[in-house]
Formats: structure tokens, C-alpha cells, sequence
């Protein structure tokens, strides 16, 4: 939370003491912010497979306060350092906040370009992993297939090694 | 500009036909944009050296949509593809396009991060311009400090090297 004491005079000349603008925050991430979902393979869990769905914000180092005003404005996540190139992180990977902090605001202040689209297919993921479909051969398929559509490229898993994971545990 | 007409329909489910608030492009800046000054060695220019603002603003070729969008909300500037990344860019150099259009955007809805201080080199650049003083030895010196301390490592020329050439103009 912000301070309104004596601090607000180190923050220098960048305005930083006022609140952020929602549809900056869309701005922002419309450019910088990632909706992922990120498929691991976990032989001891019931289906194989285990999502992890992350929203994430990466900015120059020099912009540390800005990821800080993001973390103040959506009232969960974490700001970590990335060792290989110099950026700084905001990143929420708690269903929970992700479900009741995250995903209003992009609702309300939604965003525009092709990144709409994979907040569209991480909302529904959340949603499956809620209502506990996950843990079930079928909506666990449903979210591979919605994963593997919002972040081509980058996957250390095909889909078709995914896909087969999933079908050779009982449903 | 944009039509009213039936063509909305097949503007997919983007929601492109709302108008762009503000602070969305704002936000959208402070990731994606850039305030550039470029310098160019002209040895038949009366200082020696010419001085090229430009705002630009590049994004992935899946939301070239947007970029329309944003030069409809400037009115001004020009979208071209970037042959070597897969990335259109949206992009000002007319300086009276840039001081009627670009900047009193940016002082309405202000930037927060280290771009900030990109900008406001940035508009002093254009002043120095608009005021016919980059055409004297000591403007353009002014304008070679700004630039180099605006967009660091990415420059043909030394500032060493640009001050030299115009050490060796008249004033």
C-alpha cells in the first residue's frame, strides 16, 4: 500500500505518488504482460500432468517502481529479478488472486489485440482448475489444447506428448 | 479514419470499433513506444549535422489493427512493416505533427517509468527545432547531449565523434 508521509519526496520526478489509471494498466499489458499457462509432467499426480497459470509483467530494471505501483494497484503477486537480462518481474500465480483480482480488471478495462484472445483461453483454464476439472482426464485435455493455442513456441512439451500423457491415465 | 458502415462487422471480436481512452495508450507507450532522436552527418548542412525526432510505436504483426487505432486516435503518422522481426510499427516524424499531436498527449496522460525522462529530451528537442536552433552550432550541440542520453548504445555515431563535427562548423 502507498504511503501519503514525508517518503512521497524520494520518488523522484515521475509522478509515481499518483494512483494508476485502470486503462493504463491495460495499456501496459496489451504491450508487456503475459497470460501463461505453463503444462509440467508429474508422473505421481492422477492425470500425469500438472497447469500452473501464471500472469506475468516484465519492465527494464529501471522501471522497478512501475512494477511496484502494478503490485499495489491488483493487491497480490510478487516482483522477482530475472538473472539473465536485466528485467524485473511482477508475476501472480495464485489461482485465487488470479480469479479475484486479475481477471476482473481485464474484464472491465479489456484488452485489445491478439492478446485478448489468450486472456480469453486463460480465463476459461482458471475456471476449469476451480471447479476441479483438472484433476480429470477431460478437462485436463481441454486445458492442453487451450495452453498449447496461447503460447506456441515455447512449450518444452508437444502437445501430442502431452495429449499422450494424458491418455494413458484412466479418466 | 474508421467507417461506420457494415464494415464493423468483420472487425472480429476485438472490440476495435471502441475508441482508444487515453491512458491506454499511455500505458501502451510506456512499454512499446519510443521517443528517438536520430543524427545524421551532413556534411553539406550549415552545422554539419541534422537532428531526426521521431515517436514510434512497433507491435507484433497480429495487432496491426491497433496500430490503426492509434493513428486514428493521433491523426497524424504512418504504419510500416518492419521487414526484419515480423513487426509493423506505427510512426511521427513530421516535427509540427509531433508538437501538436504526440506531446500534448504525453503532458495530458503522463508516462510513469524511465520513459519519462526519454520524453521530456525528447520535447525539448523539437523546441530547439521549432525555434530554428538546431541551424546554430550551439542548438545542435544541446540537441547531440539530449540524444545520446535519450537512446544510449544504439547510435552509429560517438557523441565524441558528432561534437567533433560540429567543433569544426562555424557557429
Amino acid at each position: 500500500m502507498q504511503h501519503a508521509g514525508p517518503h512521497w519526496r524520494n520518488r523522484g520526478t515521475y509522478g509515481a505518488e499518483i494512483p494508476l489509471d485502470p486503462w493504463f494498466v491495460t495499456g501496459l499489458a496489451e504491450g508487456e504482460g503475459c497470460f501463461c499457462v505453463s503444462i509440467a509432467v508429474r508422473p505421481k499426480m492422477k492425470v500425469g500432468l500438472e497447469a500452473r497459470p501464471s500472469f506475468a509483467l516484465s519492465l527494464n530494471e529501471r522501471d522497478r517502481r512501475l512494477l511496484e505501483d502494478l503490485r499495489t494497484f491488483f493487491g497480490c503477486g510478487w516482483i522477482r529479478e530475472s538473472r539473465s537480462d536485466r528485467t524485473f518481474k511482477f508475476e501472480v500465480r495464485s489461482v485465487p488472486a488470479l480469479v479475484e483480482r486479475i481477471e476482473p480488471h481485464f474484464q472491465a478495462y479489456p484488452l485489445r489485440g491478439a492478446k485478448r484472445r489468450s486472456f480469453e483461453g486463460f480465463v476459461r483454464v482458471c475456471q476449469v482448475i476451480e471447479q476441479g476439472d483438472h484433476l480429470r482426464r477431460e478437462g485436463m485435455t481441454e486445458i492442453v489444447r487451450i495452453a498449447c493455442e496461447m503460447n506456441l513456441g515455447k512449450r518444452r512439451h508437444s502437445v501430442d506428448q502431452l495429449l499422450r500423457v494424458l491418455s494413458e491415465v484412466k479418466g
